[in-house]
């Protein structure tokens, strides 16, 4: 194992389904201009209230990638 | 944008089926008495387990709402 | 209620599958070898990204077990 | 077991006698108005100075009861 | 000095002119309906950004108030 | 002095007296199978609300001892 | 609304007039480059003292904008 | 009422009676040296374990006195 | 660059004014008695409400200057 | 990658030499014991001072291992 | 001293030998890329265990440098 | 063991060699003036880059001494 350097970069992601759904939406939206990304963190779990439902989840997250391999 | 103020409650929702269900089941229950809810961000979750299994999911959230519109 | 001491654990639960389903490995297995667990508390929720999608989810509880009844 | 909300609030009790003078105190004096009280939670724990000795304990809690049963 | 109860709410004031001006906006709101304010902590400060520039400060406060007095 | 290896464990001891009999209580119990307890620390008070009284204390602490002297 | 993903980054902003003026000069310089931001968090608040007054103040913001619109 | 300044010391008391009595101990202690002080706050509670039982309480607080009047 | 020591003080600064006001007072006073104040860190915003408006701003600030030169 | 479950404990080593080798100890003592660990994390770095010397230092980590395998 | 804007990012660094190296490690990298670093702060410091000893440090900072001068 | 009261004084000490000297730094300078020193923790770890690398490192800990013996 070689010495790596990560970058972790803060992510907000959003989904009228859920919140692993958020989560995942924000993965795919990064995997469009980030190369190896290793891992997430979850930092917070928010939500919008409409007409007293949950209209959608908002997850901010942590994701960690591999520096200039 | 008129510069409106907005109450923050603090609830514990619970469901046997899950996380979300749990969350749902809080605002639901509030929405009975609580006009104008606008978001929600999760403060913590627990359980209880009983009999070697999870039993009861309980999500404590924060609930924003518009004071006096 | 008698004056009951609990003892409280830190578990790391994975799965490919979901959070819940995380959490619910980790009770799983502590029940093995734990008597009278109670109640878990979420610590914090990671996981590996592979390809670009995530591949496994990780949450961190606290179980909390009675002692010596 | 059902599933209940809770709704939690934040009181901060004082006594000249200690802390959980001041603790009691809040709670009595919440349970003049709330139904339903299940638990509390310490939050901060201060108090005030007069003439070189503690004059005032003050204690800050949450307070959880069930809504609308 | 007698032993008070205080009740902490947490409300969140909006300004487009400023921090101190979304704090007074909260107070100014919550003296409609609540008496013996006493004091306030500042728990979060955030705001919208519209076409690159603040559009509008909000700031979570926490106010005390006597009980029942 | 030589280079000791200390365990962190955490309890929760529960009371119908107070807190610092639930933290005694707690140590108590552990004294049963840990030898060479040194210290510990508060992490959390809590209580259990019945008919409007405080019915149950219970503080959650870390106990740290000596690892296999 | 559709599922937005969010980035979050963190600037520290400076001035020798006030705290406000920071965080405009942060928001500020940052719309030279990011298009679509939508929100500030204000993080940390400091400052230098020189000559026994203070000559320079800092404010570190979150500033959250929509990825790839 | 003036402006006044305050300043915060941080002070670890202890007792073999209890959390109180290290509180105190610490606050009489202060007094010795340090004039109008106005409150305190309790950041830590820990203690020595001896032969299985608390042997001493130890509480650190934070003191706020009025600056040079 | 020689190795310096800073020693921080914690400092707790009121104004009728505003937030900045608080802590510019604070400053000043210490610069009474220390030499050498480099740098300050707002660790909490609070204030005094009375017949309904902010009465009072205080805001406690870590001020750290150079030890001894 | 199957589904593993970890558990953490958290020690705290001690040396006369320094930080590192305060961790390093802790893990050499887990492993008379504990199979299978996979990583520490840092929670706290303290230490003891002898005539106004650092004489020991003290770190405390979690280390997390896989359980049953 | 003009009114800067500084930028914050976070980056983990890794090293066999140990946590300065690992923090070093990250600067270097983070060089390659990025004029005008100011300061670092360490964030968390983990690493890996393999075969019961350290087998890598990880440390995670943030790195602060100056925007667009 | 009689009932001690203990101060705490937070430092910042720095060096171009790295953590451990910079906390050494300051234990020595605070020990021209404080007699009694008993214990150290760290509270932050920062340093400054110049030229793309490390070249200070700061370390900010807070040591308690006994008070008046």
């Amino acid at each position: 194992m070689t010495d790596h350097t990560y970058k972790k970069i803060e992510l907000t992601g959003s989904s009228n389904v859920g919140m692993q759904e958020a989560i995942e939406s924000a993965v795919t939206k990064a995997s469009e201009t980030i190369q190896n990304m290793r891992w997430f963190e979850v930092v917070e779990t928010r939500g919008h209230i409409d007409n007293g439902k949950v209209a959608h989840w908002q997850v901010t997250i942590k994701v960690g990638f591999t520096l200039g391999v």
